[in-house]
C-alpha cells in the first residue's frame, strides 16, 4: 500500500539494497487485508507482508527490514550495534508510529466529523513525545545508530518525513529536519510517492 | 517494576539464561522514569532499561532479550527462525501489548472512576483479536518459532499469563491455555510476582 509509511519502509531498504522484488497494491481501507486469502498469509490483517519465492511469508514491517538487511551495512554484525538498532525499531513501532502515522491517517483520510478526530490532541500530545526523543539523540549524532545510516534511520523516516499530514510542526526540531535532508542525501534514496 | 510484564520478560529470560543480574525497582506510576537522573539514561522515559557495567545503557524490552539472548537457544542463529522471532516480537509490542498490558493496568491500577475505564472495551476488543491470531498459530504448533520455546514464547508469555485481570476469559482460547502451561513448565520457568 504505497500510502503507509511501513510499507514505504521496505520499497527505501529494498532501493538501496538494488534488489529485485515484485510490488503487489494491497488497499487495507477497501479491506483487502480482510480477505480469507489474506489472512492465509498473515491472520494479523496488516500490510506490508513479505512473500518468498517458495512461499514463505513474513510479516511486521520492521522485522522485515531486519530479515532483507542481513548481512549488509545497513543492520550491523555487532552486538551492540544491532541491539542499538533493535531499540530504536521498537521505539519507532510502540512510541512513534502509533502516533505519528495515525494522526496522519486521521487528519488525512477521514472525514471530518469522523468520531475518530477527537483523538487527534492526544496523537499529536504523545507524537511530540517521540519527536522530542529523536531531536534529542540527533542534536549529538547524525544517524541514530553508530555515526552510519542503517535500518533505524530508514524506519523512523517513513513516517516522520510525512508527519506534516498529520500536523505536527518541525521549527522546534532543527536537528530533525537536518536528519531528513542527510537520509534524502542516501545514494538509492527513493521518495515515497502515493 | 515487579508489576511491568515489560520487566518480567527480561527476569524470565535472566533465570533461564542463569545469568546474574542486580535488579533496580523503579516505580513509573511514582514518576520515577520521569526524574532527570532516568530521563538522561533513558530520554523515552519508560522502563526496562538495562544498564551493562561500563554504563551504556539499553531500552525497549524486546530489544534487550534479542541482546541478552544472543549466542543462546532463546535466539535461534538461523536467518529464518530469527526473522519470525522478531516478526511475534514486533507482533506483541504493536498489535498484543498496547491492548492486553494496558486492559490489566486500566482495570487494576485505576480508580473505578477514572475516565480511562471507557477505554476498556476497545481494549478489550483490539486484546481479543490479537488472542485470536495467537491461538490460531498455537492450534497446530507448540510454541512460536520452529517448534522450540524461545523469545517469542517468553515475549508473550508476559501479559498473556496476566491477561484475565485485565477481564480476559480464556473459555475460546484451548491452544494458548495449553501453551501457558508448556511455558511454565519449563527448566528453569520464574513465576511473576508483584
Amino acid at each position: 500500500m504505497k500510502a503507509s509509511g511501513n510499507c514505504y519502509k521496505l520499497q527505501l531498504l529494498l532501493a538501496h539494497l538494488n534488489q529485485p522484488y515484485r510490488w503487489i497494491d494491497v488497499d487495507s481501507t477497501a479491506g483487502e487485508t480482510r480477505t480469507p486469502e489474506f489472512l492465509a498469509k498473515n491472520p494479523n490483517g496488516k500490510v506490508p507482508l513479505l512473500e518468498l519465492e517458495d512461499g514463505r511469508v513474513l510479516s511486521e514491517s520492521d522485522a522485515i527490514l531486519c530479515y532483507l538487511a542481513e548481512g549488509s551495512r545497513f543492520l550491523p554484525a555487532d552486538r551492540w550495534l544491532r541491539a542499538q538498532t533493535l531499540q530504536w525499531l521498537f521505539f519507532e513501532q510502540y512510541s512513534h508510529e502509533p502516533y505519528i502515522a495515525v494522526a496522519r491517517y486521521v487528519a488525512k483520510w477521514l472525514p471530518a466529523d469522523h468520531p475518530r478526530q477527537a483523538d487527534l490532541p492526544r496523537l499529536r500530545e504523545r507524537g511530540y513525545q517521540a519527536l522530542d526523543v529523536m531531536e534529542k539523540h540527533l542534536a549529538t549524532q547524525d544517524f541514530f545508530v553508530g555515526g552510519a545510516y542503517g535500518l533505524a534511520d530508514i524506519a523512523l523516516y517513513a513516517y516522520t518525513h510525512d508527519a506534516a499530514v498529520g500536523g505536527f510542526e518541525f521549527g522546534r526540531y532543527p536537528a530533525i529536519s537536518a536528519w531528513l535532508r542527510r537520509v534524502e542525501a542516501q545514494p538509492g534514496f527513493v521518495a515515497q510517492t502515493y
